[in-house]
């Protein structure tokens, strides 16, 4: 994790470039691992950071507090936030830092413990560092999946390619997608406001989506990220830190999830066709840090378009006009 | 496996640039896999291949045999080779092709496989592909492993370094060494020529060696790797295709093997300094396939140096003046 150069420069950048927000205050760091973002706000000039691990990492984190001069700022606690109290007298913390992402942001991720610890354990109006996050969905191309089986070495080896999306087809597949193999910039599934959200508001999400194609190519998949963005000093969205696992970000640990279509489904498509897919995103039963993801692809024809829609249907290109011919008059 | 390259482009080369030796032969693949050496050999024109694999991977390597359209060139055989018998009445093969290395070389490979095959199914005067291996050996420094941890986004994470190497302790990490932190072009710990070797030269490797840096550097590593020639037309070594596993090569999935010397034993070197230490390369009692590396650092001041040496030691400067005297005289 601490190779993920894009991850720690954007925790650090928020921390770091956030000091008027830091000096002074309360941290609680849910999940702190190695400990390295409560070391970045103890730079920052916190009075105070709560670092919380639940693994036998937090005796590592001990020493690197020690190595670092912060062990009169940083105190590490070896538990689940959910076993946490406060030290007795204690106030309440103004700062939540934590890096609980998982694949597609929520999978395998921490989110339900952050929500647990905002809700028990920050003041009023504290603040969350990210404060919101955003799941992105697109249409891609993914070659290293299907067209590069077709001669590899000079050998055709689409048997081969078969097979290994067969033992993938029960699950997205992690890999770091080309940005010019995608073939929209992307639309939002969900966003997530993290000062309010609660658990529940993660059990499911749904979109159904017309998109219309921004770069031709072969649609042989849906690529789904995440960004994060951080407060920052003069509160304007604009100036705020962002992690972006989008593929035209530098490549992070979490890449981007794909899920790849069967092969008789992939197709050809051109700058302004429309392709139309439903999306479900829902808490596994079994295990709630698991999600499953379910992908149908829909009939264009069927599906209500945006309006105006910049697609080429026929309905669409009228529908276009008359509404441009009535903005004129 | 597929998508190592460099491994694959030295196969196609070995094989299809020495059409000549393949052309009207009969080949056996041991190991084929996905059956791709197998098709590079049926481009090269031979007229018949048997490729042997034990695994169910033996039904893929069927299908790209038939979507390449040699089905009646290549016969797949799902079996050990250990149980395999050539079709009654057939010779003996005039050629053995094989991707059968490990991690520096032996570890976890399949040549004992490979040399069971040689005795038992090829001509006198066959080929292999490939016919030559050696284990290389050097000193290194592996920043990434040690001084990286210095200083990590500005913060001080060496107890994570240790305990990191802590961990890997016992076995030697795999990972790419950059050319630019070997200290030293390397020696070679074992040379074997596949023709002949057995199985019990196989059971263990030793070398004892003071080598004297040529690169100033860190000393923190052992990198260990091999590289494996293969036949050429006109049967001059270095026209022959060399697969490389050397820092300063393309990397391949095999990487390199580094034994990391414990902290205290790191130190600074400079050009012309001397290291000694003896490694050993040893098959696991347990399991036949994999091996245990054995790597002692020895006290220069002790052990004996090359003649002449072009180390530092005074008694290396005062020898080597003499030997040049009395070549003079």
């Amino acid at each position: 994790m601490l190779a993920d150069k894009p991850r720690q420069d954007a925790y650090q950048s928020a921390i770091l470039g956030s000091r008027d927000l830091f000096k002074d205050k309360t941290v609680l760091d849910v999940g702190t691992g190695t400990g390295i973002l409560s070391i970045f706000c103890a730079q920052a000039g916190v009075k105070k950071v709560y670092a919380i691990e639940a693994s036998n990492l937090a005796r590592l984190a001990r020493e690197v507090v020690r190595e670092n001069g912060f062990e009169q700022v940083i105190e590490v606690f070896e538990c689940k936030v959910e076993d946490f109290q406060l030290p007795s007298g204690a106030d309440k913390v103004d700062i939540i830092v934590s890096e609980w992402m998982g694949f597609f942001l929520l999978h395998e991720g921490m989110l339900d413990s952050v929500i647990y610890a905002r809700d028990k354990f920050l003041k009023p109006n504290g603040l969350m560092f990210p404060d919101t996050a955003s799941i992105l969905v697109a249409p891609c191309s993914v070659p290293n999946r299907f067209d590069d089986f077709d001669c590899l070495s000079g050998v055709s080896m689409k048997a081969f390619g078969r097979e290994l999306r067969k033992q993938k087809a029960d699950k997205p597949e992690i890999l770091n997608v080309a940005a010019e193999h995608l073939l929209h910039e992307g639309h939002i599934m969900t966003w997530l406001d993290l000062k309010e959200v609660s658990t529940e508001d993660l059990n499911s999400f749904d979109m159904k989506e017309v998109m219309v194609i921004q770069n031709p190519g072969k649609f042989q998949g849906v690529c789904i990220w995440f960004d994060c963005t951080f407060p920052s000093v003069d509160s304007s969205p604009q100036n705020g830190v962002v992690l972006s696992t989008n593929p035209k970000c530098p490549a992070t640990h979490w890449k981007q999830s794909v899920i790849l279509l069967p092969e008789d489904a992939c197709e050809e498509v051109d700058k302004l066709d429309p392709i139309a897919f439903s999306l479900s995103l829902t808490r596994n039963s079994d295990n709630c840090r698991r999600y499953n993801l379910q992908l149908t692809l829909l009939d264009v024809e069927k599906e209500e378009h945006g309006l105006p829609c910049d697609c080429v249907m026929t309905k669409c290109i009228l529908m276009k006009a008359h509404l441009q011919k009535m903005e004129v008059e």
